[in-house]
């Protein structure tokens, strides 16, 4: 091996040598030259770099793609150069702001000063990139001196840039290039523009410089872009469908949930059906509890200040979360409670706990208040109250893996009920290098890090690992769902906690007879039902699993004369445990039945004359049609064999 | 009819006429001798007189005996004055505060100034009144003039009478004196002390002068006299039983709910067994009233201020509730929600309702929170937090009698079903003379007055009506039931609402194409579940129905030997939903049996040798004994058949 040579550690151990001043791209073209033309960015020792500097001597390389998630973000942050760069040549004087990649796409901050915009310019500018990226031109990278900086700047009279500029210490400032455009930049980019094939400008909105409402308010574009134009059409294809999909425009639609400005923003209302849907998710969920030795506890909505104290809750939500509540005597202090762990952890102590009654599972489907500001609240995905399928069980440190791989089984139940496919989980644990900023000991820690290990692999997770990202009451278990359009929620958490044990002083007695501190995990499948209903709509547009829908069944009458069949079937479906109801209006039969397609009502049984005779129902499907026509009792029989199967296979 | 004779009216209507200076036990003489003795005191024209005092010229008469709640409060006053005799003639010179009876007895406040006084004591005072009993001295009342008065208790040396006469006018002063003992009293009294024939003083307590914590601390005694030694026996039987029965103690004792401090006083944490218990309750109410049409709605526990504004909940309960919670930026303010009604105003609204909508019935298990001092709290019966099981019934004025009989169906159902045989009903109407205090326009009272009246007696109620004790929005009707030991709750109530309408400006559009505001009703059957859960535990002794009871088998192996096989039951129990636990504990089987008769479990199971070769349960029932052996299945029939007769003969 040569001294002067680099030495590059690709992801798979593979160990090349290069010669100095070898770039990324360089590493990448002795690849494959397919695999070069797809090179964004290069993560080079941990960090994101532009392809094309030249590696350090010794390098773990990982070239990034529109795979990865940080060669998107680099695309799109180019992408934001690349528009400063249209606009700035057909609005010639506008200053900038900042302009970052977002989760998807990006956008820019610009100040058209005294030049007209209007959103109908976009398709222009569009247009003007895609001309800029034909150019294929290469995005340059320089170091320059602060007063160089503040120089350009200055003459370019960009008093944002120049704002930034004073921020910043003189030696790490550098410019990037490309084309006519020169931006502030800490970089990276990707080679050239001409890899931007697609573009979309999406959207435009008001953004105050710095985010600080008493500074100027700048024009914000956003935008995204894509590698191939099909990606493009799939992209805003999803996003059609999502808007289809948007839980609060179905949510209105099927009159589940509403908001009433006077009970206040963020506070949903839950209507019939809506609640409904809520019963059925709760009660699912407490039998399935049940049966894996939970037991309900009912605890209050507020609780006293010193309790929040005590458990470190007060510290942490205290000032920006709703103030405490006085009362008019006594000068008690109480607060909404943001969690439900501090009054279970009181509900252990209610009584001395021994080994053999451990491990302590207590669940309660606790609603909780956190303050969001108004401009943050978005549907039922964040609120300013909801209700957590909560659950802490107390148990020793030997049953950490046993307990953790029940509530495996129970959270993969719950998404196998609800239809959710494809999951992923993510293993966070502590950052090896910082251990002196975790509580428990490092035993406790090392023992819960490999029984969630341990558990993870025999349940057959597809994981991820993250160092670092464990709270610094222990680690834990995220499951990620993937819904029907791809998108990814994360849903359902498991948390080991030996902060509150020791908070709160629990103890148990062992078979030792000496006293021992519980270790308290934290669980909620649903995470919030608010979030999970707000997922499950987005996820399957409305068209719930038979055994969850809130009317399972529209009795429709082909006419006033067949009512009281109807009702009749409806009185022997209710005492069946169907939900639904009969459509009693006197409209055409075509109509009842489009109205419940609209409704999204799984099943629709037509009574007539034919079937009042033979005591039937014509059954109809949601979206398939005609099934054909059944005596009631062998629909009963039908409607459970459907129900059975709409709870996935692995339901009981 | 002579002019110088009275005129007296007597409940039945009978009228009667008297010569001049006649006083009730003369009207009681000339009907009979035996009533003549049990007159206590007598209602004269509304207001209650001492029997012997000289009638008006026209007397609307009602004699009072022990049968009457003012006959035994003027008992027990006159016993206060006693107690008051005998205190002074052990302890001279002690002053006096006041004397008053209460529900049950009385109390006297007394300033023992240097004088030793020992609860010891109390049965030497209680034979010293019964001495003075003896005495049969008569109740002498006087009128005195202020001066007179303030003379004989400045003689006397009394402060607290002299304090009492400060505060009244000149010409309203009475005395009354029986025996050695003169006060200042407005009266009335019994006709003398000889018809006290029966003492108990109970409890001995600090109390400051007027309630006011800056002033001198006297010392209470509490009493309670009767007529006669066995109606005595049976209070203090009685007591000793409620005793016995405090749902505060049961609850302890069966694990069902606890209090903690860090959580705050007044907020109940419901245990598993008591949640267990709670969910039946709400899941039972739940079935009834989706089949009487309601609709479950959910709402949040707290509401904007400006909600409260417009309810007038602010205005009522402002300054002695929960105080408002501020949030840290946008300054909006919320409230916990003392009443659900509100929200069920808001959720009316959140879409237009046509007449063909009506009823709209939503109801939800609204968990309420309003400030008691902390002084005020008692167990379950008197919280800060509880949860109603609330409903708002929206209907046109015409469906009010309807809804109202649905409602009562629906409180008798409950009853019976939760074993509470004895019940009346109390219709609350408008005050005649008052109409101006009330909201809603005359005709609508009038309507909804028969409305109540008529569904009272088209279910045949047994019901009192009172003028006057309407609320401001509407007649009532409320339920009391009487427990197992003869004391009286109230439970359940329905309400017209004409006001919550009007501020949140409901309407809905009429066959007439225009706009009509709705009525409103409020009912709750149980009123709240924690009151509910308290009063039933006190009624049954902690010994619930079999539908209802949280553990309701318990299954006993006579040894380790044949704990597979109890588990085994009781997973085929469990598949059959039936509720309990095995009691794994390595004792004896005769001590799993007493543990199990002292948790009021219903019924125990037995395994052993024997039962496990012919896969049987020996059955055992709470304080009978044996049942006999049955095969599981039989035992699942034999159970299915005990819970349907444990649901009352109405259940369906």
């Amino acid at each position: 091996m040569s001294d002067s040579n680099i030495k590059v550690t690709l992801p798979d151990g593979n160990v090349k040598e290069f010669p100095q001043g070898a770039s990324a791209m360089d590493v990448a073209m002795s690849i494959s030259e397919g695999l070069a033309r797809n090179v964004l960015a290069a993560e080079v020792n941990g960090e994101v770099w532009d392809a094309d500097r030249a590696l350090p001597a010794e390098t773990a390389l990982k070239l990034l793609t529109w795979n990865d998630q940080d060669g998107k973000s680099t695309f799109w942050h180019s992408s934001a150069h690349l528009m400063a760069e249209a606009l700035e040549a057909l609005y010639p004087g506008i200053k900038l702001g900042i302009g970052p990649a977002i989760e998807h796409g990006y956008y820019y901050d610009i100040d058209f000063g005294d030049q007209e915009f209007d959103s109908a310019d976009l398709e222009q500018i569009e247009n003007k990139m895609l001309e800029l990226a034909r150019e294929k031109n290469t995005y340059n990278r320089s170091e320059v001196s602060k007063s160089d900086a503040i120089a350009y700047f200055e003459e370019k009279g960009d008093e944002y840039k120049l704002e930034l500029i004073d921020g910043l210490e003189d030696g790490s400032i550098t410019f990037y290039q490309q084309g006519a455009f020169t931006d502030l930049c800490r970089g990276p980019h990707i080679p050239h523009t001409g890899m931007i094939k697609a573009v979309k400008l999406l959207n435009v909105a008001g953004a105050y410089w710095r985010g600080d409402e008493k500074r100027k308010q700048l024009t914000r574009i956003y935008g995204i872009t894509f590698p191939k134009q099909k990606e493009l059409k799939e992209y805003l294809h999803m996003l059609e469908e999502a808007k289809k999909r948007d839980h609060r425009k179905i949510g209105k639609e099927l009159e589940l949930f509403t908001f009433s400005e006077k009970v206040g923003m963020g506070l949903p209302l839950w209507l019939p059906k809506g609640a409904k849907l809520r019963e059925r998710l709760e009660s699912f969920m407490r039998k399935a509890q049940v049966k894996a030795g939970y037991e309900p506890v009912v605890t209050p909505h507020i609780g006293h200040k010193n309790l929040y104290v005590t458990s470190g809750h007060y510290e942490k939500y205290g000032e920006d979360s709703f103030q405490p509540i006085n009362t008019p005597h006594e000068g008690e202090e109480f607060l909404l409670k943001p969690m439900n762990c501090p009054h279970h952890c009181e509900i252990y102590k209610s009584k001395p706990r021994s080994y053999k009654d451990l491990p302590v599972r207590l669940a309660e489907f606790g609603t909780v208040y956190r303050y969001e500001q108004s401009g943050e609240l978005h549907g039922l995905t964040r609120v300013r109250g909801f209700t957590q399928d909560d659950a802490h069980i107390f148990c020793s440190q030997d049953q950490v893996k046993e307990e953790f791989k029940k509530v495996i089984d129970l959270v993969l139940y719950v998404f196998e009920s609800l239809g959710f496919a494809d999951y992923t989980a993510q293993i966070s644990l502590r950052d090896p290098e910082n251990k002196q900023k975790y509580i428990g000991s490092d035993e406790a820690w090392n023992k819960a890090e490999s029984a969630i290990i341990e558990a993870a692999a025999e349940k057959n997770l597809n994981t991820v690992t993250e160092l670092g990202e464990a709270a610094f009451y222990g680690p834990k278990l995220d499951f990620m769902v993937k819904d029907a359009l791809g998108r990814k929620w994360q849903l359902g958490t498991i948390q080991v906690d030996y902060n509150l044990p020791e908070r709160f002083e629990l103890e148990y007695t062992g078979s030792d007879n000496q006293k021992h501190r519980p270790v308290m995990l934290h669980r909620a499948p649903f995470g919030s039902l608010e979030r999970f209903v707000a997922v499950l709509i987005e996820h399957c547009a409305g068209e719930f699993p038979l055994w969850l829908t809130p009317d399972q069944v529209a009795i429709l009458p082909i006419s006033e004369k067949y009512a009281d069949y109807a009702q009749e079937v409806y009185s022997v479906l209710e005492n069946n445990d169907i939900t639904g109801f009969v459509d009693h209006r006197d409209e055409k039969i075509g109509r009842k039945i489009r109205d419940a397609e609209v409704k999204k009502i799984p099943i629709m049984l037509i009574v007539g004359e034919k079937e009042a005779e033979a005591r039937a129902v014509a059954v109809r499907k949601h979206g398939e049609g005609d099934v054909g026509t059944f005596s009631i009792d062998e629909f009963i029989t039908y409607f459970n064999n459907e129900k059975a199967k709409s709870l996935g296979s692995s339901a009981e």
